[in-house]
């Protein structure tokens, strides 16, 4: 595990001396809350190939017709780059040849260069699972990855449940590596199919049955111990060279190893190259794109690429950070796509205010009565629900009020009402009317929407765009609604954050209210501040 | 890492011979987006006694007045059963004596009775943050920690930043530890401070460390690598008999090491006892309180005690699962208090939906059109944004209907109606109009609220309690927005769980729409209708 330098000339092309093999789209998709379209495949594919994986595994065809679809559109739509598409499948079933089977035929029938079989390595399992005898499992291995090998297909095979299997009956677990081996499987992958193992045993195992079969092994680790990143590399330690992930780790159960932290310790840690020159810079921005297309909102505290990966709250730290940022990071941030972040909360000191104003392009430094301030508000904000970690527009006219006497008032609200109705046909009917003032003027507009917030929105802009056309340009990109002090119903408060963007940059913004309407108008009113200062159009009430 | 277990004759009382640090109070709360009350200290200080940890690390007594009065309450309020209340705080600073240090005064003034001192371990944070000299540095770890022993506190040493510094001075950093062991404090504890290591390079510090000192050693994990878990696991291989974790995996950036991972290894897959004889089956349970009291949503993802946890979702392995569930599950998920799931997804099969219904009490085995017509429409309602992985109750009811014909109708929807408005003087008006038929009755009624669902929620109850006294014992316990189709602003389909209780237990509902109210609304009804049906009243309209 110490620093290892892969001679170019003594290994095979870049992703073949080493594998980054990538199963987002086979065995991540069975994490609880994904349900891909094929469409999504597509885009996720994209991005894996973007990011420069070797290997995406794409579905099971033959299996369901999502999947299908997906190979047969894959092959015309995607110009790979950097990756070789894998259709994956089990082996034959018991009784028949691989020839005759409609599911091996199925994994032909994708065009898929690369196919994974899946075979069971585990002698329980074999028995009660398969309901067949360990010696036609071995035939079935060794048979469909000739058949396989013999139609001109690279050939892979994840040993299920080796790790179980191996404690359980070491020499079949092997005898199952041996019989994918000889018949001219490439690659024998090692799953820890439960995810109950711990690096120190997948180590140990991994050494050992290289040494027993001399088979070419690769590793794919559950996340059921919460090791699974420390799995995988504890298996490359041992000399598996075909690394098995999912993209933010998403996975059955608690997840499958993230590509993401086995790549960057790769690459960063161990000075392997495994991704193509520049990928890696790309895999913070490559991680949320993912996670919007699966529809899940990206993980804040994932290693390397959450957004909070390289943010600083603790007042102790923020004023060693201005010292030397490197002596509290153990990575550049930037190296793998991501950034510093200060973050503004009554635990952070006037240290953690001050590079926050300077992040924002406010010089406090030289006036601390005024921090003192901002502090004094933060804390009495955030007190009442308000966050500022995660809005830092709304901060940013916080500052600005302080700072500038009063806040930027671009226009004043009078009072809004919103009605939402049910008829009893069915149909839903949303209105709502605003009443403003901007520049002197009184604005009445009403208007409708898909929603009472959206009818909101659409009345307030249509009422102030008169006044400053620069709103045209205004689109609100995400909105998210958070029930606070958890367990009391309805009753509880709500916050909502509104992410704005201008087609050049996006905002967040925060309100606070009894209800989720009073607190998106909040949060729509400092949305709309922020959108006409970002244009730098001057205060005028 | 090989099984190993501690003869009880062999090793001091329990919680002496290893400790479980738990540091959620102090570290964990550096998390982005936790800012605890001292009410909220206490609780989580009584579930961590509860779960049985041997120290908590209660926050810095002096730095700042919350933590004062965390210590000066936890004294008075809590009766430990299991853990000792411990206070942190920084050596003396340079130049001056511990007993002069109005610091180190607020340590003993906390009347903790354990102190872990923070002391800087690597060479150029002694010179740049503390500016002060390296011996200087040593001198003020040796002080403050004799002083300590003298006024009769058990005294831990965190050495910060110890791996980087290791790595860069590892004389230096070693002298640390000796100065500390050499003062008299009981544990030297090895932080990764900026959490950049990987196990097996911990592994190899914490040995070698041990050789070079003899001191007893720690280990303190950050989460930067994704492999806070391993680490801990590794220091421990490696001779370390005291582990600082934190509830959930809190912690700065991304976070510590979780501390349920951590115990849960040591118990099960080590066999070493570290917590009270049936604690460890709490675990879930303490999981998901100390993420209520944080306001945070507990991470349905982590490993033992994440919902998902044991949740299965693959057609493939729900039919192996009928045959034996020990084949596909790591650990028993009752030892950890936590269940295993079938979810209902387009993904599953036929197996799924009959072991769901199972779980509900519903025998479908014999009816295999029955079935096919549940997989039809839970696949045509997840396309629409229904999700019955998280709404057990709703697919029930969903369940039911197909079986019985059609669905529970207690009661039918005419219209309804709700408005907010904004005052100018800046209250809010909530009122819902609620349309009804039940036991061929109409019923109109108008209820206020605190926002529109809470006012439509009282005008359905006062509605239908007239009707359905069962109704009164309801209680809406949770309520959660999702936008889908994420990044399209305030036009998205909007899915809304809610959970509601009758005091014996709680269920989950879901509704779509294309607005907040009216997604609310279809998830009230359902959560309604199944409270009836839970009560035992017969349909009837």
């Amino acid at each position: 595990m110490t620093t290892e330098t892969d001679s170019p000339a003594a290994v095979p092309a870049p992703g073949d001396g080493f594998h980054v093999f990538d199963t987002t789209l086979r065995d991540g998709a069975q994490r609880e809350g994904i349900n891909l379209t094929v469409a999504d495949k597509l885009t996720i594919a994209r991005h894996l190939d973007d990011f420069g994986v070797g290997f995406i595994e794409g579905g099971w065809p033959g299996a369901n017709p999502r999947d299908t679809e997906f190979f047969a559109r894959a092959r015309q739509e995607i110009g790979f780059r950097n990756a070789q598409l894998v259709a994956f499948g089990a082996t034959r079933r018991p009784g028949t040849t691989a020839a005759a089977d409609p599911q091996v035929k199925a994994l032909l029938d994708s065009g898929a260069p690369v196919i994974t079989l899946v075979a069971k390595a585990h002698d329980r399992h074999v028995e009660l699972a398969l309901r067949t005898t360990l010696d036609e499992n071995l035939a079935m291995v060794a048979d469909t990855v000739s058949y396989l090998r013999e139609q001109g297909r690279r050939v892979f095979v994840d040993c299920e449940h080796f790790f179980d299997g191996h404690r359980a009956n070491p020499a079949y677990a092997e005898a199952v590596v041996r019989a994918a081996h000889g018949a001219g499987a490439e690659v024998v992958i090692l799953c820890d199919t439960n995810g109950g193992m711990l690096p120190a045993q997948v180590g140990a195992v991994v050494a050992g049955v290289l040494t027993e079969t001399g088979a070419r092994l690769g590793i794919h680790a559950q996340d059921d111990t919460g090791c699974a990143v420390a799995n995988t590399l504890a298996a490359v330690d041992a000399g598996a060279t075909h690394v098995q992930c999912t993209a933010n780790g998403y996975g059955e159960r608690v997840g499958n190893a993230n590509l993401f932290p086995v790549v960057a310790a790769l690459e960063l840690k161990y000075g392997k190259r495994v991704l193509p020159a520049g990928a890696l810079a790309e895999m913070t921005r490559i991680s949320h794109a993912i996670a919007e297309v699966v529809n899940l909102a990206p993980s804040t505290h994932q290693p390397y690429v959450g957004v909070s990966a390289f943010a600083h709250k603790a007042g102790l730290h923020a004023s060693a950070i201005k010292v030397d940022p490197d002596l509290y990071q153990h990575i550049d941030p930037e190296l793998v796509g991501n950034t510093m972040r200060t973050l503004v909360s009554d635990m952070a000191g006037r240290a953690s205010i001050e590079l926050k104003g300077r992040e924002l392009g406010v010089d406090l430094r030289g006036d601390r009565e005024l921090v003192g301030r901002v502090v004094e508000r933060v804390k009495e904000r955030e007190l009442r629900g308000y966050t500022y970690e995660a809005a830092d527009a709304s901060f940013e006219l916080l500052l600005r009020a302080e700072a500038e006497g009063g806040p930027r008032q671009y226009f004043r609200t009078e009072s809004w009402r919103a009605i939402t109705e049910d008829r009893p046909d069915g149909t839903h009917a949303n209105e709502a009317t605003v009443k403003l003032w901007a520049k002197g003027e009184r604005i009445v507009t009403t208007a409708e929407g898909n929603g009472p917030v959206n009818a909101l929105d659409r009345a307030m802009r249509a009422g102030l765009e008169r006044i400053y056309p620069q709103l045209a340009k205004l689109e609100l990109v995400d909105y998210k609604v958070r029930i606070l002090e958890g367990r009391h119903g309805t009753e509880s408060t709500t916050r909502v954050l509104v992410t704005t963007g201008d087609g050049e940059g996006e905002w967040a913004t925060v309100g606070v209210g009894e209800n989720v309407i009073a607190a998106s108008w909040q949060a729509l009113e400092d949305a709309y501040t922020y959108g006409l200062l970002r244009a730098g159009v001057a205060p005028a009430e």
